[in-house]
């Protein structure tokens, strides 16, 4: 647990073998295993390898969550928004979520809300405006984030995804988009949803450490 | 006049008298010289060089357009709306203009209209839907096209402008933003408000086209 | 369906049972669903999900199209033209085609006509200029729109193909040509056919209402 | 003033007329005028079209700022902490202190801290992690977010600088290090320093308010 | 004099004394000097150094010749065509033009054809079929090699010229273009007419070899 | 047969029916058919859909020639040499030789000629100078046709072949290496071995005229 | 065996049995061959096809060498470091160490040592100022051989690593921070552990020789 | 002077009197201050700066250093070769040589060596196998160093230069192609020569350590 952030065992590119492993030292040094980008076989390799751990997993988001019995999650007075424009962006945004889950921070999220339908980004506004830092994922062109940044007070942390095709597809496009846009926004790699959601999460915990030490 | 379009002269790259020489062979073909990306010099030498003919000259959208006494401008049942968002977009935006004008369709121009405040987008919604198509010019993000293609029923025509720096700057992330939009778009080369105008104006003379035939 | 564009399902990245399910969604909204990039398991997951429809698979295309008994398609009084250089350039032309019989647009088809070939693409110049607006699908070098737009008055889209090999393939070189045509043009997304399809028939059905209004 | 955010004009690409006389409506409209990548004729020309106003030009920031005599800057209880690998990233680093200071938070700068040289990074750890956001400049290889970050608790930005020649120069391969850095930040454009204030002045807002809430 | 292809002084980036300094060298090694992308400056600072030179400047292909009086240039039984979309395709052409006689070969000129026009192609066939090699220079798109090749048995050699803007500008779009073509052809660098002209000729060389041999 | 060239069938991308449709209509048109880039199923194919032809596969090559027994190949008095610099440029230098010999032009090999072995490529020199034309393939850095072309006066067309990895590879440093090259070459597209083989063959044809006119 | 360095066989894109005739005829040359990027397939055949040889695979490595019982390794009076950031580093990491030991130079490994927790390289800073050469793996940003470098003496070449995703990914990110590098560092290609091993151990040589020579 | 390296001052982009300020700084720190990328400008604000100094002014590799009187440069018992293609190397070349200068090491120029004139290269090879180290510098397709290494034993660090236009121009090419290289090379930046000079002059130490420590 660096910075409060769980650091995170990415499965890709690694065996189901390699990635327990790693898990379990993770159990045994903090209580707690983050396993992201894992598939079902990574899971269950997982879940075999700690069978005295609450295994938590999250097929949408491909995550994994282990914690043994003596973990205690931390709690924090903060929440943080998800925005989402469709269902390409489920996996990155559930990344987010996980981590900002663990790190103890309340997520709302709120889906399929995209530029060419601006009905439902305004149907949103009050709870887009309520949150103490927004994640905005969207991908092809990207405008979401710059969109809703036009819309709220709240931090905006762009999340570009690695949907379109063609020129500029890849997520390419929507990087381009939001480090170019006209409203104020910072953001993350394409499909860097752990890193979205931690940086959110740091941010949560600034604001949470602010209201704590003033009670 | 290649398909009701003027053909343009690209002044930059050519000096005055080059530029000068080639607009008045064009007035003796077809009566008119249209001159695009004219310094105030270029404007000049084609006025020197053309003392008879009619000289307009747009400094803002960089054109020159020379007629003689001959020609008479054709006159079209149809309106082309051009929406930009900032000043930057005012050189491609009149150039498309321009082209219009020559073609004979109306034009009607929405400014500084920015995805960043969508409020000024819907306070013009009605005239974005009354035309019969739509140039939308934007740089940075390039987000207005999919924004405003997302309001209307008219097909619109995506104009990238050479606007933002660093990744993605001079109009390659709108470029990408465009080709990706989530909602339906054609597009032209940044900065190509010629190509954008005659575009528009093909479409527009079709529609008017159809309008007297059955009259 | 927004601005009489039938929304589409992009299989590709769904599974069968996610698409199917946006599948059913779809026509109890609209009375239809149309799938693009659909597999043959994708077609086959649509059509057991919706065994009141009537199912349309084009496997050329790979579309889908299901519509329940009540739906009716609209029936405008325009046409398009889709002219496509190699076999290659197919499937997006057909995702094209498909899009603009949804429409309610008449389509005439001109296959296998390349620009190392000019007899062919002279052969069929009179289909070209009657057509309301043209859509050229070109791979590799795409060169075949600006050949055909310099051949007639009606607007041309351009629809790059993913052909090609080494440096420029996949397309890249085909949307760059197309983006620095020397004649107009406007271009959508390399393999945009359904793209490239709605925007001509948001095209046709300006004509084709001015056509109407004044009968 | 969006989001608490005073919006800033851009010199660059305008003439000093032009720049002065938006920043009069500015003036107007909210009390204050921020110019940034402004030359001196820029700030002449700011100075000369707004005699009652408080000028104050920052040289090495080529910022602007104007406020008349009614003007109240907020002052809100926030820190942010500036970071700066060289002379170099002096501009984009002054870029962002302006606009905090305009946004009423305070700002630590701390300079010429590269990882070159980790010694300088580790004697100012105290003010690193005492601050409440971090935002970190770095050019060439844009190593010392990641550094950074490594080394503190607090929400880093990485604002990569367009210095570095030859491959992966003018600010690509800092953007690229910070989008792949292995610690949690979130990044703005290349030079992009107003941006990168400004989301750090929302976050301190953030905290500020909670701060405020409490007391 | 290296494979018969006069060796060639890039004044580009040379002070014109470098140039001139380079160029006596050349004289006196091998009695002629041929200078490329020379200013005026370049072409004086030459002629000033060889005094007893006869001096060629062309200032449209902005090359300079300069051969002292013993020089004998070759006289080869071989023709090159040379034909090119417009006049910014003109300094390259003409490079390639002052190679190919300085080596000898007979260079036939086809000016203005454009894909645009394919009336003006057609025209100059009988032409463009009877020379030995052809060389098509064109900027922006590139197709006119393509076209080119596709209507003559003769090797094409493709000359992609630095003109357009915005995506695929200076040249990259009809490089790729030309490396895509669907006909047959071999291609050189961008504006890399001096290549261009050298390959043709050393092509001719062979043909007019064989014509020589055999007689 | 465009050119003396044989139309070549890319099989890549198609299914075997659809290759042998294809190759049956080219051996019904023109007595002959090449496909290109066949796996072992799309030659079978082939091989079974005309079964009363000459079937010439190479697998190295993965090229396939089918004749009718009343096809005559063509016979020219030109050779043109095909140089490699390892094992991966076989499949390329293959498809040239295959289409230089259906074009009647006698083909001479030099294999595993590297530009890290400098005495393999002097061992050769003879044989290099005493083609009409000669083709080198390079992958890698391609610094090879550099090196050969300096080296003799026949006219060399560079390869580049699509080895290599990391930054560069896949042939796009060959190719760029080849466009810049400090000797006189004209390129193809990276493994466009048809391309080079037919370029080579046009060149040959050439010179064999001359050869024969004078005979 | 040039320059003392053994010659690699790159097994990728090589069928086990083409692999292991080059192999066979390698140990019959010089008594060794060493193969890089070996399957467990490409390993076996090489085996099976020197039942005599020794064979030493190493399998995170990827490599093979086979040695006859004649061979005798050299052995050379230095040391080369190996330092790798994380897990993803060790294959290219390993084909370094084996062409080293080869080449009969000393390897110290040192492994997960990553910039975001400086405490683990410090930990290592005896070592790494022991050795004669030092070769920093790294991935993602590719900021450790800069940071490594700032805290040594020895030379250091940076190995850039294929981990990352997203933009820059695939060790782009990588190449670009080292030669953007604020620190003295020379680097080779992505992924290229063969390459770094080499030059490294040629340092190495160099330095064993200037020992051995004054003894 | 950090690891026996003179660090230097990169004179571009700063002005004069920064640029001496600077210097002053370093040769009160060190007794000794390296300007590299120096207009005349430059060292004239350097040398007026620091009158009791010894300047040392390269106006090719425009380079200044300043040494006060107490000043001891160090002597090392060892050799770097410096091979460069072209005069366009020059600068990159000579920033190498005064480095190395400066760091006590010996430096041996082979001039105008290029891949196009293998004699030249051969002439040289008593000399490039005798040093200790060898730089060599090449512009447009970099093959030189790929060739020398080739022929040597040494270790090779290949410095790519800024020339060449169109596809890979300004050192691009050069850069793929030293990365991509068959023989083994490290590489620095495009037009490193402060970097690649220092790199060598580590090596040379290390080399020159070895042979004294044994002396
Ligand atoms: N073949 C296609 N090309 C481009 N856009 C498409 C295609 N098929 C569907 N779409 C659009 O892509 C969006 C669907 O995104 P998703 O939420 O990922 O299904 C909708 O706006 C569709 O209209
Ligand atoms: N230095 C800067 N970096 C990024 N955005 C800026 C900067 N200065 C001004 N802006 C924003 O750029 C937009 C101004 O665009 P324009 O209409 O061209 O003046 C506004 O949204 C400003 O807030
Ligand atoms: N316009 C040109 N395009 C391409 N190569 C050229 C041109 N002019 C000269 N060269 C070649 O560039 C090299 C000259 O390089 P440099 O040493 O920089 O003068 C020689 O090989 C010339 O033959
Ligand atoms: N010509 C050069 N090439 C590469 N690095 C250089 C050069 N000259 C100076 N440097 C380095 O660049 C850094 C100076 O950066 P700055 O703070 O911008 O002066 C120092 O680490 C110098 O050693
Ligand atoms: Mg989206
Ligand atoms: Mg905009
Ligand atoms: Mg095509
Ligand atoms: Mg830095
Ligand atoms: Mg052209
Ligand atoms: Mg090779
Ligand atoms: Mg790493
Ligand atoms: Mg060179």
């Amino acid at each position: 647990t660096r910075r409060g952030v769980p650091e995170a065992i990415l499965a890709e590119g690694k065996t189901p073998d390699e990635t327990a492993t790693i898990a379990v030292a993770a159990v045994e040094t903090s209580g707690r295993a983050l396993v992201t980008r894992a598939s079902a076989d990574h899971a269950e390799a997982v879940a075999d390898a700690l069978p005295d751990c609450t295994i938590d997993r999250d097929a949408r988001a491909k995550t994994v969550v282990a914690c043994d019995s003596s973990f205690e999650r931390p709690d924090l007075d903060a929440t943080v928004g998800i925005v989402t424009g469709g269902t390409s962006d489920a996996e990155a945004a559930g990344e987010a979520s996980v981590v900002l889950r663990e790190m103890g921070v309340s997520v709302e999220r709120v889906e399929d809300v995209g530029v060419a339908h601006l009905g439902r980004v305004l149907d949103h506004l009050d709870l887009l405006r309520e949150v103490d830092v927004l994640i905005v994922a969207a991908g092809r062109e990207g405008a979401l984030p710059t969109v809703a940044a036009g819309l709220v007070d709240t931090p905006v942390i762009g999340l570009p995804v690695s949907t379109g095709y063609g020129h500029g597809g890849d997520g390419e496009a929507a990087l381009l988009g939001m480090v170019q846009s006209c409203t104020v926004l910072s953001v993350v790699n394409i499909d860097a949803g752990y890193i979205a959601g931690a940086q959110a999460g740091l941010i949560a915990r600034a604001v949470a450490g602010a209201r704590q030490t003033d009670q």
